[in-house]
């Protein structure tokens, strides 16, 4: 029996906490509260939600998340779910919890993971809805594989085309859940990939759940590079071909690092899902990633002076990426295979021309002939 | 030998014509010329393009194109080689060429094969540059087949992202000719993928040659019915998430089109080449088909009102494929395999409401849980 369906009778239905409440994790902590509640024998409907205690106008965020339900700081003007509980106190958060959903800003995973450590139980699930890995000369390692590594439990990842403003609004949107069942899987009371499906679909928020956790994990990722070079592109005022050129020969490369370096990841990952060709779609008609690399091409600024222009002193993960990516493919000796996440690094970088990009696109193409 | 390399030193350079000048038509007509003075041996390097003689101020505009090296009518402002010879005569332009590249409106392709019944030998060769497909309840034939059927050649396809004026001012692009060796390939003396790279690959046009006539041919015209359904939603203003969900539920049913009706399609021309993936980008970033719709979503209004205000009178080729597949499919009893397709269809013609596309697109995906 699926447990999509029903768990067994003897098993006490599911409880869920999403760890972070950004807008992005605000925003999968209402949907979340909204499904728990529409099925009761499967989810506990109660859903707590860990928020970084902070003072809004002498009340505790918490409180007026709790009592008004709205997170008027991070997602003001949306109504939240009543059966959404705002905690303050991760441990608290976490206690009792079958199924952990992190969606937190990259660089606080490492300190909530270490104040984690101790608190959760070996048979806790996990959804990481953090895009992107950690790229090094050494290796790569996904930020689900990070939260496993640490906390010695098993975590798939989440993520799509998902600006979550528009989904907050209830905007048709579709994403990507990814999920391997565990060695340790107990069949009829365990997380699924159909319990999964029942835990994050809504009408307006379409999942398609898959195995691939390492290909959705890279594709968040190796996207933010391709941006860049898409809003290079476009700063130089290329057009709509060259801008599609970019676009496909990035989304080609992404697919053959994945294939290279990663024996588990499936390429259609990359070419048919939310988290593959639509989330570079998306991040390509605008993001942060496109609009420093249109601005680069335009101003001829140094990165760091557009990022505390444009993004009120916020990163563009792409660029942290893009040297990353450099490093490791350097490492491999594999940096000619790679033209494009290449010259956008040294672009970037090291003052290679925009103007250069096509010519360096050609020797791949040239060789067949 | 690969032909790409050298003729056989017995056979003459290949004599090119391109059929047509419009600005597409003169686009590749530029290009063809360029690369033909850079091989010599492989290539005449005089082009004939077949020109649809009209006056302009006094001038016949052949005059205006081989002493001006201009097509003042259609490609204003670009500066054509002095190599290509516009030709008034279809017959004449025709007369030696060993290969024939048609870059004309669909609509005239019927009436321009009948003129040249009789004055083709069947071993010249062909390359469609027209878009697209005739769908009907009884079948599909792409204009690559009609050529072959009506004229007796072997004909191939070039399609891609391709925006012409961009491609005119020599602003970087990508696109893909796609061309099967015939049954009487004859090594040494006949046109291969090799040639045709050389034919048509610039610095500023990059080429890719494949296999998969049927596939460029099918999705250069199932991508307009696409763009179609991504400018509904953004004249819903439903944001960039749904518009990355509509075109990637698009490029999933183009390729379940292919696999189902069409045996010798390759689902990688859908997501990897540029007559693939990156002309539904460029096509839904804009472009005729794009408009119509968006407009539509937002007055309201006939489509054919909107033609006629928006488009000079001219049509969106996407309107009368989107009634093509839908009677093919009512025929093939499939209707309920393209939700995305029929529902574009129903909105356009039967007054479906947009609102009702997630829910008609979740159907499928809830039925595997």
């Amino acid at each position: 029996m699926s447990l999509g369906t029903a768990l067994k009778t003897s098993v006490k239905p599911f409880k869920i906490t999403v760890i972070g409440s950004g807008n992005w994790g605000t925003t999968i902590a209402k949907i979340v509260s909204e499904n728990t509640v529409r099925h009761p024998t499967l989810f506990e409907p109660r859903v707590n939600m860990w928020v970084h205690e902070e003072m809004i106008e002498g009340r505790k965020l918490t409180e007026i998340i709790n009592e008004n339900h709205e997170n008027v700081k991070y997602l003001p003007g949306i109504k939240l779910p009543e059966n959404l509980r705002a905690v303050p106190d991760l441990v608290e958060a976490v206690k009792n919890s079958n199924l952990l959903v992190f969606n937190i800003p990259h660089q606080f995973l490492r300190n909530i993971c270490k104040q984690l450590e101790g608190h959760v139980p070996k048979t806790v699930r996990a959804i990481s809805c953090l895009k992107g890995i950690d790229v090094s000369a050494s290796g790569c390692l996904t930020l689900a594989e990070y939260i496993t590594q640490t906390l010695g439990i098993h975590c798939g990842a989440l993520s799509g085309a998902n600006l979550a403003p528009e989904i907050a609004e209830e905007k048709f949107s579709e994403t990507t859940v990814a999920y391997r069942l565990p060695e340790d899987f107990k069949a009829g009371s365990d997380v699924d990939q159909a319990m999964l499906f029942k835990l994050f679909h809504r009408p307006y928020f379409h999942v398609n759940v898959i195995d691939d956790v390492t290909g959705i994990c890279l594709a968040g990722a190796l996207k933010n590079v391709v941006a860049i070079a898409a809003g290079l592109v476009d700063g130089k005022g290329w057009g709509d071909n060259a801008k599609a050129a970019i676009m496909r020969r990035g989304l080609l490369e992404m697919v053959s690092f994945a294939r290279t370096f990663f024996s588990d990841c499936n390429p259609k990952t990359f070419t048919e899902e939310s988290a593959g060709v639509a989330d570079l779609i998306t991040s390509c008609a605008g993001g942060r990633n496109h609009r420093i690399g249109r601005e680069f091409a335009r101003t001829g600024k140094p990165m760091r002076q557009l990022e505390a222009e444009l993004l009120n002193g916020q990163s563009a993960q792409g660029i942290i990426t893009a040297r990353e990516v450099y490093e490791f493919l350097e490492a491999k000796n594999a940096l000619k295979d790679f033209p494009l996440l290449i010259a956008t690094y040294n672009i970037v970088y090291n003052g290679l021309e925009v103007d250069e990009l096509p010519q360096l696109l050609e020797k791949i193409e040239k060789k067949t002939y």
